[in-house]
């Protein structure tokens, strides 16, 4: 049997080999990095195809499917959503992704995604925050301290200057847990026993919440002027974490509008009801906060081009050198037309 | 660095054991036991999740995912079509595709797919015209003998009981090339010198062509009564094989009229035009062949439901000791919640 060609042959990047490459750049400088990827593509937001994901429910969570283009390259992330899965000892959210060469349809790059996704979330987040919360912002409440939580508090350090953290959840073992793992990043931790204790003084809200049904995170009276919400955990149809009061007291950004209106917050409110494009606020198109009392609101459910960003800056690390291994995932005989006659000479017929 | 878990490692079919499962099945064995699969899917069709697939077009080719679930297990399948491919020495279609558990999102298999979309074409092609073809057919032109070609020679001698094959190709080299890998396989072989010589006689006529664009393979006058056609090129919109012609003349069958009215032949008829979909003919619900003069069409663009018969037919025999790679695709840290203390624990934050 001859090997396979190069070109049958797919770059993938593990679970151990994203772990020794974050290691390798360093988590800060990584979420940088994301970060600047993400903006530049969505500064070329125009040139994309976009859908939104395509998700396939059941009653105990979601598989979807999220892909993009650029013309050039192509990606599309898995991703599922099961809140339930940590009471089996299982990750509510695993991903892994692909790139394809637009011009050949091949794939060039596989990763998982589970790390990745985290990161690029954070990074998101932190970059919407860069225009949208007060300058002054240095201290954030953390509600929803799950596996999201660290990344969220890291991006935010790197990326706004956040120096104080918040942090409340349901289950005090998960705060504990948090506040474990940030400890000795140089970030103030303060551990609250409710909500409402966490938002105080905070100028930055980030809710990160797993369950899959309406909650009511934040209540009206909670969020005062002048601050910024980060919503993070409402990404799905019947998931949302804000009290509708608070979104028709806020500016509202989000990723993609026909998306966002089917999982995010927004889905509380009518289809017409106006928000912004966080890429137009980027680009200059459009306004970002204007007035310090101003409550904006990130609405994030998460687009398949932040992944597509987050893909291609693995896939320039794999193209630098990280670690990978090479998956022979595409049949390639030497004549394209000849796969049965692979098969001959494989003596598999 | 802890190794990780059971549940991180997804099994993984590669081209080389994809290959040899096949050799070890055996190849017609194979496409008995994929039609059996996908004749037990299509009888419990109403169970699935159905959408059209998700395309991604640029003008030299396609790029497409195709989910499909039965609430219990999800499958997909990537696949893209490029038929300028065969210039460069690349396949025009290649694919690759996943199956993972509704209950937790998980990832169960990921399998080269090029094959094995070779041999689920070809398998649900015999499946139709063993319920739509004359009963006493043993003759079959196959017009285009690329690489799918062979794949449909085989099913139809498995499945079917054909035992002579008129080929046809505008490219001599391609037709030899089929003919070459066919000899030895008990099934009389006539090459053609064009589309009009290679019908004369046949009762089945299988046209897959890989050109992106309306091309007329069959006219009219060439289709007389009692034949049954099965048209596997035609399966992108602007890419059909069939005058329209022969489309009004014929009992037309489809997969799943949704995606066949975007991409098959009949997205040259009106939206209305009525068409039955194969698998009611499999339940008994609705009529196949009633007339030994009638022209019946089997207008296959494939459908999910098909990879995913294929994908579950691959996990059973992993399951039952076909060698496979365990892939370190889904970060799983022993606290669920605790996807950042990996980072830590692996000395990567």
């Amino acid at each position: 049997m001859t090997a396979p060609s190069d070109r049958a042959l797919v770059p993938f990047v593990s679970v151990a080999q994203m772990m020794a490459l974050i290691g390798r750049i360093g988590l800060k400088p990584m979420l940088q990095g994301l970060a600047a990827e993400i903006e530049a593509d969505f500064l070329r937001w125009e040139r994309f195809d976009k859908t939104p994901r395509l998700a396939s429910h059941s009653e105990i969570g979601v598989i979807e499917l999220m892909p993009t283009s650029d013309g050039e390259s192509y990606g599309f992330k898995y991703v599922n959503g099961h809140p339930g899965n940590t009471r089996q000892g299982l990750q509510t959210v695993t991903a892994f992704g692909l790139l394809a060469d637009v011009a050949t349809g091949y794939p060039i790059l596989l990763s998982e995604m589970t790390l990745l996704t985290a990161l690029r979330t954070a990074a998101t987040s932190a970059l919407a925050a860069k225009h949208l919360a007060p300058r002054d912002a240095q201290c954030m409440a953390i509600i929803g301290n799950g596996a999201q939580a660290e990344f969220q508090a890291m991006a935010f350090q790197t990326i706004c200057g956040i120096t104080r953290l918040r942090l409340y959840d349901i289950d005090p073992a998960a705060m504990r847990k948090c506040a474990d793992n940030l400890r000795g990043q140089g970030l103030e931790l303060t551990l609250c026993t409710s909500a409402e204790e966490a938002v105080q003084g905070a100028q930055i809200i980030t809710t990160c919440t797993a369950d899959k049904q309406y909650a009511t995170i934040l209540t009206d009276n909670m969020v005062g002027a002048g601050v910024h919400l980060n919503a993070v955990g409402g990404d799905c149809p019947g998931k949302t974490e804000l009290h509708r009061d608070i979104l028709l007291r806020s500016s509202i950004f989000v990723e993609y509008p026909p998306q966002t209106r089917i999982e995010g917050e927004i889905q509380a409110l009518e289809p017409d009801h106006p928000v912004t494009e966080f890429w137009q606020v980027l680009a200059g198109r459009a306004a970002g906060r204007t007035d310090p009392a101003q409550i904006t609101l990130f609405d994030s459910v998460g687009f398949a081009i932040e992944d597509f960003s987050a893909l291609r800056y693995v896939l320039a690390q794999v193209r630098a050198g990280a670690d990978c291994d090479l998956l022979d995932m595409l049949a390639d005989p030497d004549d394209p037309r000849d796969l049965f006659g692979m098969l001959l000479r494989a003596k598999a017929v």
